[in-house]
Protein backbone atom coordinates (compact mmCIF):
# COMPACT_ATOMS: atom_id res chain seq x y z
CA UNK A 1 0.00 0.00 0.00
CA UNK A 2 1.33 3.79 -1.11
CA UNK A 3 2.25 5.57 1.68
CA UNK A 4 -0.46 8.56 3.03
CA UNK A 5 0.72 12.04 1.24
CA UNK A 6 3.00 14.17 4.28
CA UNK A 7 1.32 17.06 5.28
CA UNK A 8 4.02 19.32 2.74
CA UNK A 9 2.98 17.26 -0.15
CA UNK A 10 -0.87 17.71 0.60
CA UNK A 11 -0.23 21.32 0.91
CA UNK A 12 1.53 21.37 -2.07
CA UNK A 13 -1.30 20.00 -4.16
CA UNK A 14 -3.97 22.35 -2.86
CA UNK A 15 -1.15 24.91 -3.58
CA UNK A 16 -1.20 23.96 -7.22
CA UNK A 17 -5.26 24.05 -7.34
CA UNK A 18 -5.52 27.54 -5.55
CA UNK A 19 -2.44 29.42 -7.03
CA UNK A 20 -3.37 27.97 -10.85
CA UNK A 21 -4.41 30.74 -12.88
CA UNK A 22 -5.71 30.94 -16.29
CA UNK A 23 -2.95 33.01 -17.81
CA UNK A 24 -3.46 35.22 -21.05
CA UNK A 25 0.27 37.47 -20.21
CA UNK A 26 3.58 35.84 -21.35
CA UNK A 27 6.99 36.08 -22.18
CA UNK A 28 8.12 34.69 -25.04
CA UNK A 29 10.67 32.81 -23.47
CA UNK A 30 10.88 29.03 -24.70
CA UNK A 31 9.23 26.07 -22.74
CA UNK A 32 12.16 23.64 -21.11
CA UNK A 33 11.43 20.51 -23.94
CA UNK A 34 12.08 17.94 -20.72
CA UNK A 35 9.01 20.35 -19.38
CA UNK A 36 6.94 20.22 -22.06
CA UNK A 37 7.22 16.48 -21.76
CA UNK A 38 6.54 16.04 -18.14
CA UNK A 39 3.35 18.35 -18.80
CA UNK A 40 2.24 16.13 -21.46
CA UNK A 41 2.22 13.16 -19.98
CA UNK A 42 0.31 14.62 -16.85
CA UNK A 43 -2.64 15.30 -19.02
CA UNK A 44 -1.81 11.40 -20.37
CA UNK A 45 -2.10 10.15 -16.72
CA UNK A 46 -6.47 12.02 -16.31
CA UNK A 47 -9.09 9.82 -15.55
CA UNK A 48 -11.23 9.19 -18.96
CA UNK A 49 -14.20 7.36 -19.83
CA UNK A 50 -13.91 3.34 -20.45
CA UNK A 51 -9.98 4.75 -20.30
CA UNK A 52 -11.01 5.33 -24.08
CA UNK A 53 -8.21 8.60 -23.71
CA UNK A 54 -9.60 10.81 -25.89
CA UNK A 55 -7.05 13.71 -26.11
CA UNK A 56 -4.72 14.40 -29.07
CA UNK A 57 -2.79 16.93 -28.91
CA UNK A 58 -1.10 18.95 -32.19
CA UNK A 59 1.85 20.93 -31.09
CA UNK A 60 1.95 24.35 -33.24
CA UNK A 61 5.57 24.93 -34.64
CA UNK A 62 4.32 26.85 -37.58
CA UNK A 63 4.50 30.57 -37.25
CA UNK A 64 2.15 30.96 -39.94
CA UNK A 65 -0.13 28.45 -38.19
CA UNK A 66 0.26 30.69 -35.15
CA UNK A 67 -0.48 33.40 -37.30
CA UNK A 68 -3.64 31.79 -38.34
CA UNK A 69 -4.67 30.94 -35.28
CA UNK A 70 -4.05 34.56 -34.10
CA UNK A 71 -6.87 35.83 -37.12
CA UNK A 72 -9.41 32.53 -36.40
CA UNK A 73 -9.28 33.76 -32.56
CA UNK A 74 -9.80 37.49 -33.35
CA UNK A 75 -13.19 36.45 -35.93
CA UNK A 76 -14.33 34.70 -33.00
CA UNK A 77 -13.73 37.65 -30.43
CA UNK A 78 -15.53 40.57 -32.50
CA UNK A 79 -18.51 37.87 -32.83
CA UNK A 80 -18.41 37.15 -29.64
CA UNK A 81 -18.74 41.03 -28.94
CA UNK A 82 -21.53 41.75 -30.78
CA UNK A 83 -23.42 39.04 -29.44
CA UNK A 84 -22.60 40.17 -25.61
CA UNK A 85 -24.67 43.34 -26.39
CA UNK A 86 -24.69 45.98 -23.71
CA UNK A 87 -21.70 43.62 -22.24
CA UNK A 88 -19.88 43.92 -25.63
CA UNK A 89 -17.75 46.91 -24.94
CA UNK A 90 -16.41 45.88 -21.24
CA UNK A 91 -15.33 42.11 -23.36
CA UNK A 92 -13.39 44.16 -25.81
CA UNK A 93 -11.44 45.75 -22.94
CA UNK A 94 -9.81 42.41 -21.80
CA UNK A 95 -7.35 40.50 -22.95
CA UNK A 96 -8.70 36.89 -23.75
CA UNK A 97 -5.79 35.37 -25.08
CA UNK A 98 -1.71 35.08 -25.58
CA UNK A 99 -1.50 33.44 -28.58
CA UNK A 100 1.21 35.43 -30.39
CA UNK A 101 3.02 35.83 -27.16
CA UNK A 102 3.58 32.48 -25.40
CA UNK A 103 6.25 30.28 -25.66
CA UNK A 104 4.34 26.65 -26.07
CA UNK A 105 1.32 26.53 -28.32
CA UNK A 106 -1.08 23.84 -27.94
CA UNK A 107 -4.57 22.75 -29.49
CA UNK A 108 -6.05 19.71 -28.13
CA UNK A 109 -8.55 17.58 -29.83
CA UNK A 110 -10.95 15.13 -29.17
CA UNK A 111 -10.07 11.97 -31.21
CA UNK A 112 -11.97 10.72 -34.06
CA UNK A 113 -13.61 7.31 -34.07
CA UNK A 114 -15.32 7.65 -30.36
CA UNK A 115 -18.68 6.49 -31.70
CA UNK A 116 -16.91 3.12 -31.02
CA UNK A 117 -16.73 3.99 -27.21
CA UNK A 118 -20.02 2.81 -25.44
CA UNK A 119 -18.90 2.16 -21.85
CA UNK A 120 -19.89 5.36 -19.99
CA UNK A 121 -20.94 7.09 -22.97
CA UNK A 122 -24.14 5.51 -24.12
CA UNK A 123 -26.36 8.08 -22.33
CA UNK A 124 -23.79 10.72 -21.91
CA UNK A 125 -21.49 10.82 -25.33
CA UNK A 126 -20.05 14.03 -23.83
CA UNK A 127 -17.81 12.46 -21.41
CA UNK A 128 -15.55 12.18 -23.83
CA UNK A 129 -14.89 15.85 -23.43
CA UNK A 130 -14.73 15.75 -19.79
CA UNK A 131 -12.10 13.19 -20.13
CA UNK A 132 -9.91 15.88 -22.32
CA UNK A 133 -11.31 18.80 -19.69
CA UNK A 134 -9.26 16.56 -16.89
CA UNK A 135 -6.36 15.85 -19.21
CA UNK A 136 -5.93 19.89 -19.23
CA UNK A 137 -6.36 20.65 -15.71
CA UNK A 138 -4.01 17.64 -14.79
CA UNK A 139 -1.52 20.06 -17.38
CA UNK A 140 -2.46 23.28 -16.16
CA UNK A 141 -1.71 22.17 -12.15
CA UNK A 142 1.83 20.53 -13.32
CA UNK A 143 2.82 23.67 -15.22
CA UNK A 144 1.38 25.77 -12.34
CA UNK A 145 4.15 23.84 -10.24
CA UNK A 146 6.62 24.22 -12.70
CA UNK A 147 6.52 27.64 -12.38
CA UNK A 148 4.61 27.94 -16.16
CA UNK A 149 1.40 29.58 -16.93
CA UNK A 150 -1.39 28.05 -19.61
CA UNK A 151 -4.74 29.69 -20.48
CA UNK A 152 -7.71 27.63 -22.22
CA UNK A 153 -8.94 29.66 -25.22
CA UNK A 154 -12.41 28.82 -26.68
CA UNK A 155 -12.94 31.45 -28.90
CA UNK A 156 -12.83 30.01 -31.92
CA UNK A 157 -15.05 28.34 -35.20
CA UNK A 158 -14.40 24.86 -34.75
CA UNK A 159 -14.44 24.27 -38.68
CA UNK A 160 -11.95 27.14 -39.13
CA UNK A 161 -9.20 25.45 -36.92
CA UNK A 162 -10.14 22.14 -38.51
CA UNK A 163 -9.12 23.49 -41.90
CA UNK A 164 -5.97 24.93 -40.81
CA UNK A 165 -4.85 21.82 -39.44
CA UNK A 166 -6.46 19.66 -41.40
CA UNK A 167 -8.66 18.17 -38.55
CA UNK A 168 -10.37 15.60 -39.76
CA UNK A 169 -14.24 15.84 -39.44
CA UNK A 170 -14.69 12.85 -36.76
CA UNK A 171 -12.50 14.82 -35.00
CA UNK A 172 -12.63 17.96 -32.42
CA UNK A 173 -10.90 21.03 -31.90
CA UNK A 174 -11.94 21.77 -28.44
CA UNK A 175 -8.81 24.05 -26.96
CA UNK A 176 -6.03 26.36 -28.27
CA UNK A 177 -3.63 26.12 -25.19
CA UNK A 178 -1.36 29.07 -25.04
CA UNK A 179 2.06 27.74 -22.48
CA UNK A 180 4.84 29.64 -21.12
CA UNK A 181 6.65 31.49 -18.87
CA UNK A 182 4.97 34.37 -17.21
CA UNK A 183 6.14 37.50 -15.64
CA UNK A 184 4.05 36.76 -12.62
CA UNK A 185 0.54 35.04 -11.85
CA UNK A 186 -1.97 36.66 -10.99
CA UNK A 187 -2.77 36.67 -7.25
CA UNK A 188 -6.88 36.58 -8.29
CA UNK A 189 -9.00 35.10 -11.56
CA UNK A 190 -8.21 38.06 -14.28
CA UNK A 191 -11.78 38.22 -15.21
CA UNK A 192 -12.12 38.70 -11.03
CA UNK A 193 -9.42 41.28 -10.99
CA UNK A 194 -10.95 43.17 -14.15
CA UNK A 195 -14.62 43.12 -12.62
CA UNK A 196 -16.12 40.82 -15.12
CA UNK A 197 -17.52 38.41 -12.73
CA UNK A 198 -16.75 37.75 -8.65
CA UNK A 199 -16.66 34.31 -7.03
CA UNK A 200 -19.43 32.93 -5.80
CA UNK A 201 -20.06 31.54 -2.16
CA UNK A 202 -19.15 27.81 -2.16
CA UNK A 203 -22.51 27.56 0.00
CA UNK A 204 -24.42 28.90 -3.47
CA UNK A 205 -22.88 25.83 -5.32
CA UNK A 206 -23.89 23.04 -2.74
CA UNK A 207 -27.90 21.34 -2.18
CA UNK A 208 -28.76 18.43 -0.19
CA UNK A 209 -30.87 15.17 -1.46
CA UNK A 210 -32.69 17.47 -3.56
CA UNK A 211 -32.48 20.70 -5.50
CA UNK A 212 -35.58 21.99 -5.05
CA UNK A 213 -36.07 21.34 -1.21
CA UNK B 1 5.39 37.29 -6.62
CA UNK B 2 4.90 34.09 -5.54
CA UNK B 3 7.68 32.07 -4.24
CA UNK B 4 8.43 29.04 -6.79
CA UNK B 5 7.30 25.84 -6.03
CA UNK B 6 10.49 23.88 -4.51
CA UNK B 7 11.40 20.52 -5.87
CA UNK B 8 9.31 18.71 -3.09
CA UNK B 9 6.18 20.61 -3.53
CA UNK B 10 6.51 20.10 -7.63
CA UNK B 11 6.97 16.20 -6.86
CA UNK B 12 4.05 16.20 -4.93
CA UNK B 13 2.05 17.59 -7.54
CA UNK B 14 3.54 14.88 -9.93
CA UNK B 15 2.82 12.25 -7.66
CA UNK B 16 -1.29 13.09 -7.07
CA UNK B 17 -1.48 13.52 -10.68
CA UNK B 18 0.10 10.05 -11.19
CA UNK B 19 -1.33 8.12 -8.57
CA UNK B 20 -4.47 9.34 -8.45
CA UNK B 21 -7.18 6.16 -9.93
CA UNK B 22 -10.80 5.77 -11.18
CA UNK B 23 -11.99 3.60 -7.51
CA UNK B 24 -14.66 1.53 -7.55
CA UNK B 25 -13.82 -0.32 -3.74
CA UNK B 26 -14.33 1.87 -0.66
CA UNK B 27 -14.45 1.41 2.49
CA UNK B 28 -18.07 2.55 4.29
CA UNK B 29 -16.32 4.46 6.80
CA UNK B 30 -17.48 8.41 6.73
CA UNK B 31 -15.58 11.43 5.41
CA UNK B 32 -14.39 13.41 7.68
CA UNK B 33 -16.76 17.26 6.95
CA UNK B 34 -13.26 19.14 6.80
CA UNK B 35 -11.57 16.98 4.63
CA UNK B 36 -15.16 17.44 2.37
CA UNK B 37 -15.09 20.55 2.77
CA UNK B 38 -11.70 21.09 1.62
CA UNK B 39 -12.48 18.95 -1.23
CA UNK B 40 -15.60 20.95 -2.69
CA UNK B 41 -13.16 24.52 -1.96
CA UNK B 42 -10.85 22.62 -4.35
CA UNK B 43 -13.68 21.90 -6.90
CA UNK B 44 -14.80 25.38 -6.60
CA UNK B 45 -11.07 27.04 -7.64
CA UNK B 46 -11.46 25.34 -10.85
CA UNK B 47 -10.82 27.57 -13.96
CA UNK B 48 -14.17 27.85 -15.38
CA UNK B 49 -15.66 29.65 -18.88
CA UNK B 50 -15.84 33.20 -18.36
CA UNK B 51 -15.66 32.52 -15.03
CA UNK B 52 -19.18 31.41 -15.13
CA UNK B 53 -18.50 28.45 -12.12
CA UNK B 54 -21.24 26.14 -13.29
CA UNK B 55 -20.97 23.15 -10.79
CA UNK B 56 -23.53 22.39 -8.68
CA UNK B 57 -22.80 20.02 -6.23
CA UNK B 58 -25.97 17.80 -4.44
CA UNK B 59 -25.06 15.79 -1.34
CA UNK B 60 -26.95 12.84 -1.02
CA UNK B 61 -27.39 11.84 2.33
CA UNK B 62 -30.94 10.14 2.36
CA UNK B 63 -30.69 5.98 2.30
CA UNK B 64 -33.52 6.05 -0.19
CA UNK B 65 -32.12 8.68 -2.82
CA UNK B 66 -28.79 6.34 -2.34
CA UNK B 67 -30.53 3.34 -3.27
CA UNK B 68 -32.72 4.52 -5.85
CA UNK B 69 -29.43 6.08 -7.73
CA UNK B 70 -28.18 1.90 -7.54
CA UNK B 71 -31.19 1.33 -9.60
CA UNK B 72 -31.16 3.35 -12.17
CA UNK B 73 -27.28 2.92 -12.77
CA UNK B 74 -27.60 -0.89 -12.25
CA UNK B 75 -30.29 -0.63 -15.40
CA UNK B 76 -27.94 1.34 -17.04
CA UNK B 77 -25.30 -1.12 -16.50
CA UNK B 78 -27.47 -3.65 -18.09
CA UNK B 79 -28.62 -1.70 -21.17
CA UNK B 80 -24.80 -0.85 -22.06
CA UNK B 81 -23.57 -4.60 -21.69
CA UNK B 82 -26.51 -4.87 -24.33
CA UNK B 83 -24.94 -2.43 -26.59
CA UNK B 84 -21.96 -3.33 -26.47
CA UNK B 85 -22.75 -6.65 -28.10
CA UNK B 86 -19.79 -9.70 -28.07
CA UNK B 87 -17.68 -7.30 -25.14
CA UNK B 88 -21.02 -7.29 -22.79
CA UNK B 89 -19.98 -10.05 -21.07
CA UNK B 90 -16.40 -9.13 -20.16
CA UNK B 91 -18.04 -5.80 -19.66
CA UNK B 92 -20.59 -7.35 -16.64
CA UNK B 93 -17.35 -9.02 -14.93
CA UNK B 94 -16.00 -5.45 -14.31
CA UNK B 95 -17.03 -3.66 -10.75
CA UNK B 96 -18.11 -0.15 -12.65
CA UNK B 97 -19.30 1.79 -9.15
CA UNK B 98 -19.07 2.05 -5.75
CA UNK B 99 -22.44 3.61 -4.67
CA UNK B 100 -23.58 1.36 -1.85
CA UNK B 101 -20.15 1.59 -0.11
CA UNK B 102 -18.47 4.93 -0.66
CA UNK B 103 -18.67 7.26 2.41
CA UNK B 104 -19.96 9.73 0.41
CA UNK B 105 -22.22 10.19 -2.65
CA UNK B 106 -22.03 13.57 -4.51
CA UNK B 107 -24.51 14.23 -7.67
CA UNK B 108 -22.71 16.92 -9.97
CA UNK B 109 -24.62 18.98 -12.01
CA UNK B 110 -24.36 21.43 -14.57
CA UNK B 111 -26.29 25.01 -13.49
CA UNK B 112 -29.41 25.70 -15.01
CA UNK B 113 -29.82 29.44 -16.84
CA UNK B 114 -26.38 28.61 -18.69
CA UNK B 115 -27.62 30.13 -22.19
CA UNK B 116 -26.94 33.51 -20.36
CA UNK B 117 -23.23 33.37 -20.93
CA UNK B 118 -21.60 33.40 -23.96
CA UNK B 119 -17.71 34.43 -23.20
CA UNK B 120 -16.11 31.64 -24.57
CA UNK B 121 -19.24 29.49 -25.44
CA UNK B 122 -20.61 31.11 -28.84
CA UNK B 123 -18.83 28.49 -30.63
CA UNK B 124 -18.17 25.81 -27.58
CA UNK B 125 -21.33 25.80 -25.42
CA UNK B 126 -20.14 22.53 -23.92
CA UNK B 127 -17.36 24.67 -22.35
CA UNK B 128 -19.80 24.32 -19.23
CA UNK B 129 -19.42 20.60 -18.98
CA UNK B 130 -15.32 21.39 -19.69
CA UNK B 131 -15.28 23.42 -16.57
CA UNK B 132 -17.36 21.20 -14.34
CA UNK B 133 -15.03 18.56 -15.35
CA UNK B 134 -11.84 20.74 -14.26
CA UNK B 135 -13.05 21.05 -10.91
CA UNK B 136 -13.92 17.23 -10.60
CA UNK B 137 -10.39 16.52 -11.30
CA UNK B 138 -9.54 19.02 -8.61
CA UNK B 139 -11.43 17.17 -6.37
CA UNK B 140 -9.90 14.03 -7.39
CA UNK B 141 -6.59 15.15 -7.32
CA UNK B 142 -7.15 16.59 -3.81
CA UNK B 143 -8.46 12.99 -2.33
CA UNK B 144 -5.94 11.67 -3.69
CA UNK B 145 -3.68 13.78 -1.30
CA UNK B 146 -6.07 13.41 1.72
CA UNK B 147 -5.65 9.64 0.84
CA UNK B 148 -9.19 9.26 -0.24
CA UNK B 149 -10.55 7.27 -3.44
CA UNK B 150 -13.23 9.01 -6.00
CA UNK B 151 -14.70 7.36 -8.95
CA UNK B 152 -17.02 9.09 -11.12
CA UNK B 153 -19.79 7.72 -12.19
CA UNK B 154 -21.63 8.26 -15.84
CA UNK B 155 -23.72 4.99 -16.11
CA UNK B 156 -27.20 7.01 -16.12
CA UNK B 157 -30.42 7.96 -17.62
CA UNK B 158 -30.23 11.63 -17.26
CA UNK B 159 -33.89 12.07 -17.05
CA UNK B 160 -33.94 9.47 -14.54
CA UNK B 161 -31.51 10.76 -12.23
CA UNK B 162 -33.29 14.69 -12.60
CA UNK B 163 -36.64 13.26 -11.57
CA UNK B 164 -35.35 11.68 -8.28
CA UNK B 165 -33.81 14.44 -7.29
CA UNK B 166 -35.38 17.38 -8.33
CA UNK B 167 -33.36 18.79 -10.79
CA UNK B 168 -34.63 21.03 -12.98
CA UNK B 169 -34.78 20.53 -16.51
CA UNK B 170 -32.27 23.69 -17.57
CA UNK B 171 -29.78 21.69 -15.57
CA UNK B 172 -28.32 18.55 -15.79
CA UNK B 173 -26.35 15.74 -13.71
CA UNK B 174 -23.14 14.97 -15.58
CA UNK B 175 -21.53 12.79 -12.88
CA UNK B 176 -22.31 10.48 -9.73
CA UNK B 177 -19.53 10.64 -7.31
CA UNK B 178 -18.53 8.19 -5.14
CA UNK B 179 -15.94 9.30 -2.53
CA UNK B 180 -14.35 7.81 0.33
CA UNK B 181 -11.74 5.29 2.10
CA UNK B 182 -10.06 2.39 0.62
CA UNK B 183 -8.03 -0.03 1.42
CA UNK B 184 -5.76 0.05 -1.06
CA UNK B 185 -4.81 2.36 -4.27
CA UNK B 186 -5.41 0.66 -7.58
CA UNK B 187 -1.43 0.31 -8.80
CA UNK B 188 -3.12 1.13 -11.94
CA UNK B 189 -6.07 1.99 -13.70
CA UNK B 190 -8.37 -0.81 -13.00
CA UNK B 191 -9.69 -1.20 -16.53
CA UNK B 192 -6.41 -1.89 -17.57
CA UNK B 193 -5.18 -4.29 -14.88
CA UNK B 194 -8.99 -5.96 -15.74
CA UNK B 195 -7.78 -5.72 -19.73
CA UNK B 196 -10.49 -3.75 -21.08
CA UNK B 197 -7.99 -1.54 -22.42
CA UNK B 198 -4.46 -0.77 -22.17
CA UNK B 199 -2.61 2.36 -21.94
CA UNK B 200 -1.46 4.15 -25.10
CA UNK B 201 1.73 5.13 -25.97
CA UNK B 202 1.81 8.98 -25.34
CA UNK B 203 3.82 9.21 -28.72
CA UNK B 204 0.62 8.30 -30.85
CA UNK B 205 -1.55 11.16 -29.03
CA UNK B 206 0.99 13.88 -30.30
CA UNK B 207 1.06 15.56 -33.43
CA UNK B 208 3.10 18.60 -34.89
CA UNK B 209 1.21 21.68 -36.75
CA UNK B 210 -1.11 19.27 -38.99
CA UNK B 211 -3.36 16.36 -38.28
CA UNK B 212 -2.87 15.05 -41.65
CA UNK B 213 0.37 15.25 -41.91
Amino acid sequence: MAEPFSDTERAAVYRAIHERRDMRHFLPDPVDPAILQRLLQAAHHAPSVGFMQPWRVIRITAPELRAGLVEIVERERLATAEALGERGGAFMKLKVEGIRDCGELLVMNLMDGREAHIFGRRTLPEMDLASVACAIQNMWLAARAEGLGMGWVSLFDVDAVRALLGVPVGAKPVAILCLGHVAEFYPAPMLQQEGWKQRMELQDCLLENRWDA
